[in-house]
């Protein structure tokens, strides 16, 4: 018997906070550092965000997309150039004032994002329209100093993406800021089997220094939202404040158009709230670290051990992840601690599914234990993993549908959310006055302004104007 | 026609250094940022890093390693704790003061390297001999404040991994210690064509807080040594400071062994200076983002683009990275373009060529043109990157072997290395002042004491006194 044990958790319907929590300690996922707001991220998590980069970066490429690197530190001249930028960020940058024993003539703050080192690269590099469009990507963390930090979701350092491009045309611009939200939401559904919703900021809410941003929204399993991935059309404000010009095919000096778009480790934070349940994590096949578990039962009988080698080398050489725990602890350990870790499949063999030429598969996702045959189990467990995919997909649809709520009034709307977390569909006139007064009168703010808007007509709940425009309101994280 | 033109560079044997700055911003590997010592890697500087990055991490995964992820930031205190290593590094990081508005109790310093945070994790998670080895890896950049920079070569930020494992004994950590090395001098060779001698630091030229450091030296076109990876043989000391302990079969506390390790991008600074010639870059195709451009020539007749466009979809298809270049820009501006980026394979393709069912191959590493059967030509093409990717390796490997001298005395060794740089190989007792004294007499410093001694006896010539060990001197990068 191994000196560790699996621990039970804090159930999800009890104590959300302290699940997650549990849950980002305990399948090993995140270890505080001695810094707050600084975590490490142990194997499991560094293999599944690896998985979720892959993804993303794949798609990056196919549509042209070119990774670059950009420096750490950004002097304070740089970063003052765009003022909205400079208002946004900078109570929250992290400042660099000395290099070894001596002090700096200038501070340097830490990137919190990237816009101005790019800005100041495409300066150097874009001379005529044949240089356009610049299409780029840098994976790297970023810092900023947040009061209140919880592991993938809130950090003073954390791991993203930022694409940053720049065209000779507005609606090419426009055109990449929508293409690249429509790659976020496909991978955030088809490889996180996260259910998003597409729309855009209001005024309030969006980026500094963006012209507009638009959002994936997906809904959390206690109903609260969470925003996935950003992509900002910034128009030519920062262009002009870095002074980027490029000759135009008319032979004249012209600015170009901008956009910038991220996803980060907080959707990790998101994936265990949308899939997690009370035995631990639950992981999406095409991102898990490992995809089928094989576990074998009374592996001190002649042959099974060798049998279950035998399926983790078939699996692998079909492709897929798969790893043999043939530890010293028991089924029982093996069976709670690959749950906890959310592994989608789990694969049992003992002495007489060996004799029967079976072996038994238990999906992460629930219902009873099958028999499958072993020949031909790689193509069985691809099945399974691509049902078990689909299922935590269809699961969390259900989830967010189960909790879109319909309200004309501000009582309605309070009424719904005191229920249960949701997301609100509510008009709006359009005045931010208005906004700020649904958050401070019954505590939801907006999400976003979806893309698929109802037709129908409506009042503002606030000032009772004629309003058209829906809005998505919620909690958030 | 375009209004880019593929300027001249300076010659290799004119001046190699401005020669090395030539080549890395007219192939477009690097742009300057605003603040000294910090560079942005453009596209194809960041593609080859990708290529190294995955020929290193399938190693180190192939060998059990797991991927992680590290605070960038590191508290003072805890910097504090091993006193080799405050040492060594304190001069030169980089110090964080505020976060925010708001001035830091304690300062914090940006990584120039992770020992001290991977140590911290350690402690919390190993307990028992069950939880060893741990066997770390984490891609990053670090930040050390260096006063003379250069691209690729030293900066004051650079990308590189740092491996850290703990182990139950002492032989397992010398076999990991070893074993990477051994790793790293295969993919130098292998993948970057770069033919390297392995060794152990001396002394005085060993990493702060290690036992022993051992190294991978590669020699430059001009003579000059580069280290192009270091492994450190840790022992215990880290351990000990950091109260990293463990329980052990025996069921007693014992401290636990570590090692690191770490290639950086130097690495493609040592491509350039091994490979590159007057032309510009020469890339090794193991690592090339582009292996095979294919130029069509006379392409306004009728037929030539579209046997291009299938000749790339073919390659591609053959899992070659292969691109086709159909811009306004005539072949001789392709040619002169291709051969500057390092592109190993250029392949024409005109209207004859195609009528003949033909195309044209040209190496990047010289020989005439040839004609390849346009069926079938998937392989042709495996075979001549096959073909170059060794070529490359033998001449570097012949550049090496020249200038590797042989000398009894000091007066021996100044001459050689009067005629052409190189590794000189000679005698030392061991004595760190014989050491400085050749250094202070003839500027060369030890590189390392290669693996490969020679059985002869000999004499220090400095001291006099009888000496076995046999050090490559030189010059270095």
């Amino acid at each position: 018997m191994a000196d560790k044990k699996v621990e039970a958790i804090t159930s999800r319907d009890v104590d959300f906070a302290q699940w997650y929590t549990d849950i980002v300690t305990k399948a090993e996922l995140i270890d505080y550092s001695s810094l707050k707001g600084f975590t490490i991220m142990r194997p499991y998590a560094w293999a599944i965000w690896e998985n979720i980069q892959k993804k993303f970066d794949d798609e990056f490429k196919r549509t042209g997309h070119d990774n670059v690197s950009m420096p750490l530190l950004i002097p304070e001249s740089m970063l003052q150039k765009e003022k909205d930028l400079v208002e946004g960020f900078a109570p929250e940058v992290a400042w660099v004032t000395h290099g070894g024993s001596e002090k700096l003539e200038e501070r340097l703050c830490i990137r919190p994002t990237s816009e101005t080192v790019f800005c100041d690269h495409f300066a150097h590099v874009v001379q005529s329209y044949r240089d356009l469009p610049k299409k780029y990507n840098q994976w790297c963390s970023v810092v900023r100093w947040e009061k209140t930090t919880r592991p993938f979701l809130r950090g003073r350092e954390f791991h993203w993406q930022e694409g940053h491009t720049l065209h000779e045309t507005e609606q090419e611009a426009i055109d990449e800021t929508l293409g690249m939200l429509d790659i976020y939401a496909d991978v955030a559904e088809r490889c996180l089997a996260m259910p998003v919703i597409k729309g855009q900021k209001t005024e309030s809410d969006k980026f500094a220094g963006a012209e507009a941003t638009y959002c994936i929204e997906s809904m959390m399993h206690d109903g609260k939202a969470l925003q996935a991935g950003t992509s900002h059309f910034f128009g030519q404000k920062f262009a002009s404040a870095y002074d980027i010009q490029f000759t135009g095919r008319d032979n004249k000096l012209h600015t170009p158009w901008q956009t910038s778009w991220g996803v980060s480790t907080r959707l990790i934070g998101g994936i265990i709230m949308t899939h997690g349940d009370d035995n631990g994590l639950r992981l999406p096949p095409e991102i898990a670290p490992v995809q089928a578990v094989v576990v074998p039962v009374a592996s001190h009988k002649p042959g099974v051990t060798e049998a279950a080698e035998k399926l983790v080398a078939a699996l692998t050489a079909a492709g897929i992840r798969a790893k043999g725990d043939f530890s010293d602890n028991s089924p029982g350990w093996k069976f709670a601690e690959y749950e906890m870790k959310g592994v989608p499949l789990r694969i049992e063999i003992g002495p007489r599914d060996l004799e029967a030429g079976v072996c038994m598969f238990a999906h992460r996702t629930g219902g009873d234990k099958y028999q499958v045959k072993l020949d031909g189990v790689e193509t069985s467990a691809k099945e399974a993993l691509a049902k078990i995919q689909q299922e935590l997909y269809d699961q969390a649809k259900e989830n967010m549908e189960k909790y879109i709520y319909e309200a004309d009034t501000l009582e309605e709307a309070a009424a719904q959310m005191a229920k249960h977390a949701g997301f609100v569909k509510m008009k709006w006139c359009g005045d931010p006055a208005c906004e700020e007064a649904v958050k401070d009168r019954i505590g939801i703010g907006s999400r976003c302004i979806p893309f698929a808007q109802d037709k129908k007509a409506g009042v503002c709940p606030i000032c009772g104007k004629p309003a058209n425009t829906t809005v998505y309101w919620g909690l958030a994280y």
